[in-house]
């Protein structure tokens, strides 16, 4: 592929730790070419000092965002922005045709009241809203390809969505009967200093937060009430109890499911589901032993496996939440877009 | 307190990490004085040899195991060996007018089957294991300080059991709708080399291990239908799923529980309930925030605090696996036998 | 000892790292009573807000700053403060009487010239300057217990003096060519949310950090140029190249320190003399093997041992930088200015 | 390039961590296949069994060792041996046919009385040690293109020479000063179970080892006197003191490195002297600020730079062990050895 053929694209908001491996994965990805990045941490800053492990592999300054800019130097641009900072800015990338993929949260919850209830913040651009797509690869190829604005999935839900996804659309658990044990490393909580994600802080220490408040919860319910209702129009609600840890790691998420069966199941029946449900996704493995997040580290895998313990489902799913959790996944989208191999530049 | 009042006694096998923190505190404890330490793998080491942590706090050599030394040298003696080694050696060592504190799981289980189940082994002392008390301070004083032989309890066991048994006794929740999501430190996994705990399987990684066959399970349903039962002799069973996760980082304890409520109930009755319950507790501390395995890291604290979450109640816990979950524990139960206070040697 | 014997103390900057030590010591220690804390960040929080690991330890809430109500409440003040601002306090409280122990650099370096140098302010308080004594306490013992003005020693130059100072007194290198090549844990750097120390930055990278300008350089230069002339009157002025360096662990300072002997020396010999050297000082140990910071995290203790590598003299020096390098020592600063036994509320 | 164009490569010993980054490495690479794979501790195990990052990217079981069946189905063999294990098969295959890269030291040190003393071992395969080229590619393109036994540098080593060669090379300081401080992640260690390397003796700590006697001292000693020697043929050697620390990270070697310049220079000198030197090796940056682990991490980059303190030359250098310090290196040294471009499957 000659440098010609190469699809422009931007980086809005450089700065953080997803920004940064979506900028390494583009880089090395044969059919993109990073025109343009945007930071306000960083304004003027080349981006290898935002982000010295760049060094040597991109010569760019980051620009003042500028939508007329972007719309002539970028075909698509990548928007990894602090939630509610996207809703001023697709509207108008969208209007200079510039294709959007939004890693944060603003276009992920279809319903602007959940939104608003969630975010605390009012949903200022319904029509974007409607159009969006989201964007978990797995269960929605066709759409994506079609969309060209993409709501990216949060870390936490790409886990808890791919993991259940198979047991709702079988219609094998009770969907009011779902809990989530979810482990988090701390590049989840962003790059902003914060006393909660200081090394001395985490280092050494686990805890839960944000118990039964966390926002991932509302988009881990719309998107498997939606698996379940793929099969079955009338399916009722999925509702979660969903509970978050920080870890003393730097990357990865772990999920630790429980699920009641509605009806006698066998492990490898489970197995068999699984491997059938996503037979003919690349990035999905299904597999015999216990997941660790460091088998999934610096991939785009996400790695599963289930059980059955004293007449409950187990899954014990893993993913890395910069990777398959987010930059990872928005290269998965942006190559569905543009009609490339869903596996370009992620191998 | 002058020397010759002080207690002897000996710490039976000195090179785990559970002994170092035990002849640790008890080289600090006002009314114990350690006289005798054996090791298979330091025959004839330097305790401080063995741990460089204890240079300059003790001065003594490891002997060769032998009853007949123990019984001349030691009022008390910790064990600290692996499981189904105590077997052999709690009864001579009582045969001997030794009081025995057994760090092993080896007189945990009250049902012989069970142990031999679990453990994979006969149990070859049931006139020890009938007499033998299961060492949870909290919850037996009087039974502690009348016993000549102390099953100290696991390190998962001591959380999970702390955690519910108010609401156990209580009779608040469905006793066989337990799940205990739980998260340890990799010391709780012993000091003996193995693959799975070297510094880079362990490091950057989470996994859950031993999925619905861990040894601590037994141990926590036995006790806690125990709790069920000193309120109302006819409750029925503890039933739990039990799912330990190896985390990266030294040491603590984090379990989070989720518990089906018989009955309505609202946090502020829960939170009266455990301040209720562990009024007379020098170690349980019922806290507002949510614990942090680091907040009781290096500490003999258990840290608690309930929460209700779309009508479950969840219990966030946590301890230090080395200290309130072995040695610290120990040396709780060596006070009660003793008729030392109970804090003695651990503040 | 009643309570009514107990000296009261306070605690001017109760938020930071070495402020939590501190009180935790505090509240261990037999002949101490913490009456009052003070902390920007926390006004009117209570300590155990401050520092969870803190609860059910002490109960106070912070107050604001006000020098008369310390001179009301406290016989000692700690200062723990960032570096400058002890400049307005500690005159204010002397003047009411009030013994302060200042954690701080603001006194440390006597000559005022080469505090403007270093810290880019001008010295404000050259009477208690002067009066000052610097808190090292196995190198001054006398000085610090008749003083009312401490200033307690930085981490690093704690570790770097210890560890030099019996080789400058023997005059058995030269002042001109040593390397402090030293090593520490994040909690150094304080709990000021900053990029830089981060959990997602700091773990897994180490880095050189304030090459050839780092602020301790003077303080170590100082401390050693006096042991040198305590011996000898004309002795040079000692020089070094340091260099500090970040790792990603919570605790504790490395320093491997190369010296080149003005005349042919054995390794045993430099045993012999840091055994006699540090005979008397209890939290001293002249390790033969090699130190590990794991070793003495935790404690007050400083580990030592030197080395002879082609002719060179090589030191490997370790300690815990919020004890022994900071509020360890500050405690037994505390001890010696009250006349108490300096290993008091330290074992 | 089809596959009929692709190099067949057998990886022997393939269950550490150095030969789990090479796998990964060639399976991505364009030009390699790895049609073999033997490991001691898995027989007929699965590659993905032994490292489960690799699974869904390699299927591969293990074959035992057998030189005929190496040579049957590889061009070229990568040997990641323990030491003195690869003398045994290096002959072998060689006269086979077959090309070697050895990620041992056995055939680094070209006097065999240096590697006798320093591995009490003796050499046994002196025709191979005469032939074989050290394969450090930045220093060595024509000979390693030409060779067909490699000896691929260790990872101290790597950092040491890379760092050192522009000083030596420019005769621009002392070859008999140079005291080398290295910081070592835990992977370096390797992957058998040692007590030394469990996470709970390596996490929170930070220790020098084998001050002194480090296997890498006469490696670094022998190819920085060869630099050295190129330029004028009577320098002399090069002797270094070399300190290895073990740091609680699981990859990154940082070296801080102190030498005593033979002229007065200036920094600006030294970082054109330096980019000047490593204008044409796409692996290295010599980078303005200070390097830090994780900023090479998961890369094949050296990263280094030059700074003047107090009248010394100070370089502060990193790379990943695993990859430039190992596996990285190997790949560029089979791509020299097979005419391909150095960086192929290596960005």
């Amino acid at each position: 592929m000659t440098t010609a053929e190469k699809i422009d694209v931007a980086v809005i908001g450089a700065s953080g730790y997803a920004a940064r491996e979506l900028l390494r994965l583009l880089v090395g990805h044969p059919a993109a070419r990073v025109t343009l990045a945007t930071s306000r941490q960083g304004e003027s800053a080349r981006v290898e000092d935002l982000h010295p492990a760049l060094r040597g592999r991109i010569r760019l300054a980051c620009d003042p965002y500028d939508a007329d800019v972007v719309a002539l130097r970028a075909q698509t641009a990548f928007l990894a922005l602090p939630h509610t900072a996207s809703l001023a800015i697709v509207p108008e990338l969208r209007r200079r045709g510039v294709r959007v993929i939004d890693l944060s949260a603003d276009y992920r919850l279809k319903d602007p009241r959940v939104y608003a209830d969630w975010y605390d913040h009012e949903h200022t651009d319904l029509a974007g809203l409607d159009e969006a797509v989201y964007g978990l690869p797995e269960l929605g190829h066709e759409a994506i390809a079609a969309s060209n604005l993409i709501a990216n999935p949060g870390c936490y839900t790409s886990t808890s969505i791919l993991a259940l996804a198979p047991l709702i659309a079988a219609d094998l658990i009770d969907r009011s009967e779902i809990i989530i044990d979810a482990k988090s490393g701390v590049s989840g909580a962003g790059r902003a200093p914060k006393l909660a994600t200081l090394f001395s802080e985490c280092n050494e220490s686990l805890s839960a937060y944000s118990v039964g408040r966390h926002r991932h919860t509302p988009e881990i319910e719309q998107e498997l009430t939606g698996v379940g209702r793929t099969r079955s129009p009338n399916a009722g609600p999925v509702s979660v109890i969903f509970t978050p840890h920080l870890v003393p790691m730097d990357r990865g998420i772990f999920a630790t499911i429980y699920a009641r069966p509605t009806r006698a199941v066998a492990e490898h029946d489970l197995f068999a589901l699984y491997r059938e449900f996503y037979g003919s996704s690349p990035f999905v493995r299904v597999v015999d032993g216990l997941p660790a997040t460091k088998d999934s580290s610096g991939t785009n895998f996400f790695d599963v496996t289930p059980r059955v313990v004293r007449g409950r489902i187990l899954l014990l799913a893993s993913l890395d939440n910069l990777l398959k959790g987010a930059a990872g996944a928005a290269i998965q989208n942006f190559n569905l877009m543009h009609g490339l191999p869903e596996e370009m530049g992620l191998r």
